[in-house]
Protein backbone atom coordinates (compact mmCIF):
# COMPACT_ATOMS: atom_id res chain seq x y z
CA UNK A 1 0.00 0.00 0.00
CA UNK A 2 1.81 3.26 -1.42
CA UNK A 3 0.09 6.82 -2.06
CA UNK A 4 0.25 10.00 0.37
CA UNK A 5 -2.68 9.24 2.85
CA UNK A 6 -3.35 13.30 2.98
CA UNK A 7 -4.23 13.50 -0.89
CA UNK A 8 -6.61 10.36 -0.11
CA UNK A 9 -8.14 12.65 2.18
CA UNK A 10 -8.35 15.80 0.42
CA UNK A 11 -10.08 13.86 -3.05
CA UNK A 12 -12.61 12.38 -0.35
CA UNK A 13 -13.28 15.90 0.88
CA UNK A 14 -13.17 17.52 -2.68
CA UNK A 15 -16.86 14.79 -3.22
CA UNK A 16 -18.24 15.46 0.02
CA UNK A 17 -18.95 19.04 -1.19
CA UNK A 18 -21.17 18.23 -3.73
CA UNK A 19 -23.52 17.31 -0.74
CA UNK A 20 -24.02 21.44 -0.81
CA UNK A 21 -24.29 22.24 -3.95
CA UNK A 22 -27.18 19.29 -4.13
CA UNK A 23 -28.85 20.93 -1.20
CA UNK A 24 -28.85 23.97 -2.84
CA UNK A 25 -30.08 22.44 -5.68
CA UNK A 26 -32.84 21.32 -3.06
CA UNK A 27 -33.56 24.78 -1.81
CA UNK A 28 -33.45 26.54 -5.59
CA UNK A 29 -36.44 23.57 -6.13
CA UNK A 30 -38.55 24.44 -3.26
CA UNK A 31 -37.99 28.15 -3.93
CA UNK A 32 -39.40 27.83 -7.91
CA UNK A 33 -41.67 25.56 -7.30
CA UNK A 34 -43.58 27.15 -5.30
CA UNK A 35 -42.96 30.08 -6.96
CA UNK A 36 -44.72 28.13 -9.87
CA UNK A 37 -47.64 26.87 -8.37
CA UNK A 38 -48.51 30.25 -7.16
CA UNK A 39 -48.28 31.86 -10.55
CA UNK A 40 -50.19 29.31 -11.83
CA UNK A 41 -52.88 29.60 -9.55
CA UNK A 42 -53.09 33.70 -9.63
CA UNK A 43 -51.25 35.02 -12.91
CA UNK A 44 -52.01 38.17 -12.60
CA UNK A 45 -50.13 38.52 -9.40
CA UNK A 46 -46.79 36.28 -10.69
CA UNK A 47 -45.33 39.46 -12.71
CA UNK A 48 -44.77 41.71 -9.13
CA UNK A 49 -43.01 38.67 -7.42
CA UNK A 50 -40.57 38.18 -9.59
CA UNK A 51 -37.76 40.20 -7.81
CA UNK A 52 -38.48 38.20 -5.18
CA UNK A 53 -38.20 34.94 -7.21
CA UNK A 54 -34.88 35.96 -8.06
CA UNK A 55 -33.60 37.01 -4.70
CA UNK A 56 -34.32 34.01 -2.99
CA UNK A 57 -32.59 31.87 -6.08
CA UNK A 58 -29.80 33.82 -5.59
CA UNK A 59 -29.86 33.30 -1.59
CA UNK A 60 -30.11 29.48 -2.18
CA UNK A 61 -27.50 29.02 -4.86
CA UNK A 62 -24.84 31.27 -3.32
CA UNK A 63 -24.55 28.65 -0.91
CA UNK A 64 -24.23 26.10 -3.93
CA UNK A 65 -21.61 28.24 -5.45
CA UNK A 66 -19.98 28.48 -1.39
CA UNK A 67 -19.36 25.07 -1.97
CA UNK A 68 -18.16 24.79 -5.33
CA UNK A 69 -15.09 26.92 -4.11
CA UNK A 70 -14.27 25.09 -1.43
CA UNK A 71 -14.07 22.05 -4.13
CA UNK A 72 -12.05 24.23 -6.14
CA UNK A 73 -10.32 25.31 -3.69
CA UNK A 74 -9.27 22.09 -2.07
CA UNK A 75 -8.53 20.54 -5.26
CA UNK A 76 -6.43 23.69 -6.72
CA UNK A 77 -5.08 25.64 -3.81
CA UNK A 78 -4.62 24.15 -0.71
CA UNK B 1 -2.38 -5.48 0.39
CA UNK B 2 -0.89 -2.97 -2.31
CA UNK B 3 -2.15 0.01 -4.50
CA UNK B 4 -2.02 3.81 -4.46
CA UNK B 5 -4.33 4.90 -1.35
CA UNK B 6 -4.76 8.71 -2.96
CA UNK B 7 -6.40 6.95 -6.08
CA UNK B 8 -8.78 4.84 -3.48
CA UNK B 9 -9.83 8.26 -1.81
CA UNK B 10 -10.14 9.73 -5.35
CA UNK B 11 -12.71 6.96 -6.51
CA UNK B 12 -14.47 7.59 -3.14
CA UNK B 13 -14.19 11.32 -3.85
CA UNK B 14 -15.87 10.68 -6.99
CA UNK B 15 -18.74 8.58 -6.25
CA UNK B 16 -19.66 11.07 -3.22
CA UNK B 17 -20.23 14.27 -5.77
CA UNK B 18 -23.03 11.92 -7.02
CA UNK B 19 -25.00 12.95 -4.01
CA UNK B 20 -24.89 16.53 -5.76
CA UNK B 21 -26.19 15.26 -8.93
CA UNK B 22 -29.57 13.63 -7.31
CA UNK B 23 -30.25 16.39 -4.67
CA UNK B 24 -30.19 18.41 -7.82
CA UNK B 25 -32.68 16.24 -9.47
CA UNK B 26 -34.90 16.42 -6.23
CA UNK B 27 -34.70 19.96 -6.49
CA UNK B 28 -35.72 20.16 -10.91
CA UNK B 29 -38.43 17.69 -10.04
CA UNK B 30 -40.21 19.91 -7.34
CA UNK B 31 -40.24 22.50 -9.83
CA UNK B 32 -41.24 21.07 -12.74
CA UNK B 33 -43.52 18.62 -10.69
CA UNK B 34 -45.18 22.04 -8.87
CA UNK B 35 -45.09 23.59 -12.87
CA UNK B 36 -47.48 20.53 -13.92
CA UNK B 37 -49.98 20.29 -10.69
CA UNK B 38 -50.40 24.25 -11.46
CA UNK B 39 -50.83 23.83 -15.15
CA UNK B 40 -53.24 21.41 -15.19
CA UNK B 41 -55.39 22.84 -12.59
CA UNK B 42 -55.33 26.10 -14.67
CA UNK B 43 -53.97 25.15 -18.26
CA UNK B 44 -54.93 28.76 -19.56
CA UNK B 45 -52.25 30.10 -17.30
CA UNK B 46 -49.68 27.79 -18.47
CA UNK B 47 -48.37 29.23 -21.35
CA UNK B 48 -47.49 31.84 -19.63
CA UNK B 49 -45.41 30.74 -16.87
CA UNK B 50 -43.12 28.30 -19.09
CA UNK B 51 -40.48 31.10 -19.32
CA UNK B 52 -40.14 30.51 -15.13
CA UNK B 53 -40.45 26.62 -15.13
CA UNK B 54 -36.75 26.77 -17.53
CA UNK B 55 -35.48 29.55 -15.83
CA UNK B 56 -35.64 27.63 -12.90
CA UNK B 57 -34.88 24.35 -13.85
CA UNK B 58 -31.63 26.00 -15.14
CA UNK B 59 -30.79 27.20 -11.75
CA UNK B 60 -31.13 24.13 -10.10
CA UNK B 61 -29.96 21.82 -13.06
CA UNK B 62 -27.01 24.29 -12.66
CA UNK B 63 -25.86 22.85 -9.30
CA UNK B 64 -26.18 19.81 -10.66
CA UNK B 65 -23.77 20.04 -13.51
CA UNK B 66 -20.99 21.57 -10.96
CA UNK B 67 -21.16 18.36 -9.16
CA UNK B 68 -20.46 16.91 -12.65
CA UNK B 69 -17.48 19.25 -13.23
CA UNK B 70 -16.15 18.36 -9.64
CA UNK B 71 -16.56 14.77 -10.81
CA UNK B 72 -14.94 15.10 -14.21
CA UNK B 73 -11.88 17.16 -12.36
CA UNK B 74 -11.48 14.60 -9.99
CA UNK B 75 -11.19 11.88 -12.23
CA UNK B 76 -9.03 13.60 -15.32
CA UNK B 77 -7.63 16.80 -14.18
CA UNK B 78 -6.24 16.49 -10.39
CA UNK C 1 1.92 4.60 2.16
CA UNK C 2 3.06 8.23 3.74
CA UNK C 3 1.63 11.29 4.62
CA UNK C 4 0.23 12.82 7.48
CA UNK C 5 -3.33 11.51 8.83
CA UNK C 6 -3.95 14.61 10.61
CA UNK C 7 -3.72 16.69 6.96
CA UNK C 8 -6.04 13.93 5.58
CA UNK C 9 -8.48 14.56 8.52
CA UNK C 10 -8.70 18.04 8.14
CA UNK C 11 -9.36 17.58 4.35
CA UNK C 12 -12.49 15.09 5.08
CA UNK C 13 -13.36 18.07 7.26
CA UNK C 14 -13.70 20.47 5.15
CA UNK C 15 -15.55 18.35 2.39
CA UNK C 16 -17.93 17.78 5.50
CA UNK C 17 -18.65 21.21 6.11
CA UNK C 18 -20.65 21.18 2.71
CA UNK C 19 -23.56 19.70 4.37
CA UNK C 20 -24.38 22.74 6.68
CA UNK C 21 -24.31 24.56 3.56
CA UNK C 22 -26.69 22.52 1.81
CA UNK C 23 -28.69 22.32 4.76
CA UNK C 24 -28.66 26.15 4.92
CA UNK C 25 -29.81 26.07 1.49
CA UNK C 26 -32.44 24.34 2.48
CA UNK C 27 -33.58 26.82 4.97
CA UNK C 28 -33.44 29.39 2.38
CA UNK C 29 -35.70 27.69 0.30
CA UNK C 30 -38.23 26.64 2.55
CA UNK C 31 -38.28 30.95 3.71
CA UNK C 32 -38.50 31.94 0.03
CA UNK C 33 -40.64 29.10 -1.10
CA UNK C 34 -43.36 29.75 1.53
CA UNK C 35 -43.14 33.42 0.92
CA UNK C 36 -44.24 33.07 -2.82
CA UNK C 37 -46.69 31.13 -2.26
CA UNK C 38 -48.11 33.09 0.21
CA UNK C 39 -47.65 36.29 -1.56
CA UNK C 40 -49.02 34.85 -4.55
CA UNK C 41 -51.99 33.92 -2.79
CA UNK C 42 -52.87 37.67 -0.94
CA UNK C 43 -50.66 39.95 -2.92
CA UNK C 44 -51.74 42.68 -1.09
CA UNK C 45 -49.85 41.72 1.95
CA UNK C 46 -46.56 40.54 0.22
CA UNK C 47 -45.22 44.28 0.48
CA UNK C 48 -45.46 44.53 4.45
CA UNK C 49 -43.67 41.12 4.75
CA UNK C 50 -40.56 41.38 2.82
CA UNK C 51 -39.17 42.91 5.66
CA UNK C 52 -39.96 39.70 7.42
CA UNK C 53 -38.99 37.72 4.41
CA UNK C 54 -35.02 38.79 4.64
CA UNK C 55 -34.90 38.61 8.30
CA UNK C 56 -35.70 34.68 7.89
CA UNK C 57 -33.45 34.29 4.67
CA UNK C 58 -30.33 36.49 6.94
CA UNK C 59 -30.94 33.78 9.97
CA UNK C 60 -30.89 30.71 7.99
CA UNK C 61 -28.19 32.08 5.45
CA UNK C 62 -26.03 33.09 8.26
CA UNK C 63 -25.42 29.89 9.40
CA UNK C 64 -24.08 28.50 5.64
CA UNK C 65 -21.68 31.21 6.09
CA UNK C 66 -20.90 29.88 9.26
CA UNK C 67 -19.86 26.56 7.81
CA UNK C 68 -18.34 28.35 5.22
CA UNK C 69 -16.09 30.30 7.37
CA UNK C 70 -15.26 26.80 9.24
CA UNK C 71 -14.52 25.46 5.76
CA UNK C 72 -11.69 28.51 5.37
CA UNK C 73 -10.01 28.25 8.83
CA UNK C 74 -9.80 24.54 8.26
CA UNK C 75 -7.99 24.98 5.18
CA UNK C 76 -6.00 28.24 5.69
CA UNK C 77 -5.95 29.48 9.56
CA UNK C 78 -5.70 25.76 11.45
Amino acid sequence: MEGDIAEMGKYIGVGLTAIGMGGAAIGVGNIAGNFLSGALRNPSAAAGQTAMLFIGIAFAEALGIFSFLVALLLMFAV
